[in-house]
């Protein structure tokens, strides 16, 4: 189809939206390893599985061969309200960089949570509902997570509670209070309501939490709280299950314009929005249908992927989750104190580092204050204030843009803008300042990381 | 068309928005009273407005005649990257209700500045632009405004001054942040930066400052600044028609569908959002061909059109700007400090002013705590945190819905949802505090605005 007729912004017709999610494991010949029982080293077990997260969860976490499963009608109800997400032709962004190259992206932050996470919490929540459970438990860090699991739980008159990272806690009260609007319960982790809160606070007193404190404490209560079960917004095989929608919609809206995307860009904390993302491209590159260049990318003072180990690692801080097998710079590693945003978790989704360690995707390593000035750039020409997060993904779409200018190659990149940053006004204001700076750890600096390591063969 | 087709969101097609503005005054045959010169008390000329407006913005305010005027192509490039807005079907907030009533709602948010002022700022900033100058100057009051007007002047590469009142430049410092990332220049106002700051500020040294004193500021500064003007968000005629956009999208929805709405709600602060809503409804209204109910509301907290005087008064605090005609508490009058979020102008557009004295339209006033009621549950249900000013309209548009239910009426229900709530969690925090109260002035509170009005004559 002539490139005049592609429009500003590609929805979806309801009709057209997608009714299945896609688990790109059924294609994958190499399987993510399994979770490991942090006892007796052996996978987990459904039943296992079950006493941590609802059953139909725990089923979709284990499941690596089924494509295509259902969306239940329930959750496309829900999905109706804040879906599609457009998938935005950036022609100012290409016009200001005088680039041959087109460039898309799929904008997720349409929604009062404010980022792709909605996808996940909705479907989560679901489940979590029809078990009969009275409610969940979560942590969430820079808040995005936990908005959209309260809102979520709101929906379905489920209870919420969130431990959130207590540096996130006081400096983003208007985050938490996003979460109090929804019904949600929002406690600073560490706390004292919990024994794993309890210790680490013993032994570090001064500490302003981390997530793997948070999730620690998270699953501690729903373990002991009577029909209560336990929710993550990322990592997971089942919450890249659920935000294959985001990769699902931006292919329909591709083809049903006969477009094909030479580059696909996301961001990767926990994998979540990358793994939803990539998943059908990634399905046709592993049937062999099709090739495409697949870019990750992490910042630089938490680069997990890039000089991570591929080994199996503990989940949390506190040591209580299952063991998963992922590209980690190990449970004891701590992002520098001036790192900004998101995308600090220590380690990536298994699905996401076996798919790496195959050779199918690349990553890349961005610096904070150059990720800024693409997010400054961005919202300056196409008009949305991205979230810190996103804004990697922006940074490296416009680079791979300016070589095409370059090179005068006409390629199409497509690239997830998961969020916005409204709620990040303190890190765009030390931009703003000029007192944001760069934080690339050395090699001494992430050996406390890999020293806290445990000792589990492949 | 069947019930059942209609989708959760309406997005029209890039080829099917609008390409002209609608201009009510044209078929008003009452048409709003001119501005006058505060000087001489005659009717504002082209030129003398064109001292404060740009050219091309002043004939737009003086043109009661031309019904219909061409959107320029570059304003249309602009809208195409955050509009259509959706009209949304409130399926989930219909079943909560149990009405039998049909709700939908024109929903202005999904853009960074968070409400439906970017539709008029682009314009404004257009013909800025187009004229040569160097900058504009304006107020804002809970930041909506300005941050719509800093994004488009960052779009044309303007220079954007902004006066903010300083209680809400103290309060929302996370708006200030994002204005500053779009290159505007932020001051808390009143200032020591203008003659009229300065005189304010030693008439009342601990003011925390209001929008009719940003206001005479941003004036004085632009007309001391060579190659700068100063642009409005709101009450002026060419803010109207700007706004027009959304109503005309509305129609152009509900047309696609063959839906015809019963009653049309918007909030109604300096008359930018419910003006534009309304436009092309009220033309048909006014031709006479359709009848239509529909409903201003406003904070019983400043209560403009239900209990203000018609009448000429200033503008601004400084008396600096031209006299409207307009229903007014006076532009003494200041509201109770207890009064959360914005619509808080003490007047209201000379357009909706005439239309409403003409009996054509409704007012409601409504209590902010029954308002936050609205924006929680509107939340829950519908997933999308409101702004306070548009909470308004949801609650009338809820108390609709209710009496259609006790009626047994299938009313179809259109309100407009201006913007997000995503800055205004300070008030979102108190009301789930269970620490914001209601005030409604006295009629002796009303006094003193009312003395402040100037002595001319119809």
């Amino acid at each position: 189809m002539s490139d005049k007729k592609i429009p500003y912004k590609i929805y979806l017709e309801e009709n057209e939206m997608p009714k299945q999610w896609y688990n790109v494991r059924a294609d994958m010949k190499n399987k993510p390893a399994p979770l490991l029982n942090p006892g007796t080293l052996e996978p987990m077990t459904l039943d296992e599985l079950s006493q941590v997260f609802c059953r139909e969860l725990a089923k979709q976490e284990l499941d690596d061969t089924t494509a295509y499963i259902d969306i239940p009608e329930e959750i496309l109800k829900f999905y109706r309200m804040y879906r599609p997400a457009p998938l935005v032709r950036a022609y100012c962004l290409e016009e200001k960089l005088q680039t041959p190259a087109k460039i898309y992206y799929k904008f997720e932050g349409n929604n009062t949570s404010g980022s792709h996470k909605l996808n996940s919490a909705i479907a989560q929540a679901y489940y979590a509902k029809q078990q009969g459970l009275k409610g969940v438990t979560t942590e969430t860090g820079a808040g995005q997570w936990g908005t959209a699991l309260s809102m979520a739980c709101a929906y379905f008159d489920l209870d919420c509670q969130v431990y959130m990272v207590k540096v996130s806690y006081e400096q983003k009260p208007f985050r938490r209070e996003v979460m109090r609007t929804y019904g949600a319960s929002v406690t600073p982790s560490p706390s004292e309501t919990t024994e794993v809160g309890r210790k680490i606070l013993a032994e570090h007193p001064g500490t302003t939490g981390s997530l793997g404190c948070a999730i620690s404490e998270a699953v501690e209560v729903a373990g002991k709280s009577e029909g209560y079960r336990y929710v993550l917004g990322s990592v997971l095989n089942q919450v890249l299950l659920h935000q294959s929608i985001i990769g699902l919609e931006t292919k329909a809206a591709l083809d049903k314009y006969g477009i094909t995307p030479d580059i696909i860009i996301g961001c990767a904390g926990g994998g979540s929005n990358l793994g939803g993302l990539i998943s059908p491209f990634m399905g046709e590159k592993l049937r062999g249908e099709k090739d495409y260049q697949i870019i990750a990318v992490e910042p630089a003072s938490c680069p997990s992927l890039t000089r991570g180990k591929y080994a199996y690692d503990f989940c949390d801080t506190g040591k209580v989750c299952p063991l998963a097998k992922m590209y980690t710079l190990g449970s004891g590693f701590m992002p520098s104190p001036n790192h900004a945003g998101g995308l600090r978790y220590h380690g990536m989704s298994s699905t996401l580092s076996q798919l790496y360690d195959d050779g199918l995707m690349e990553a890349r390593s961005v610096e904070q204050t150059s990720v800024f000035e693409a997010a400054e750039q961005f919202a300056r020409i196409e008009g949305i204030l991205p979230a810190p997060e996103s804004s990697h993904a922006i940074r490296v779409a416009i680079d791979e843009a300016l070589k095409c200018k370059e090179t005068g190659e006409e390629k199409t990149i497509v690239f997830g803008l998961t969020g916005t940053g409204y709620f990040d006004m303190v890190a765009y204001e030390k931009y703003n300042n000029g007192e944001m700076s760069d934080y690339i750890p050395t090699d001494a600096d992430l050996e406390p990381g890999f020293a806290s390591l445990p000792k589990v063969g492949k």
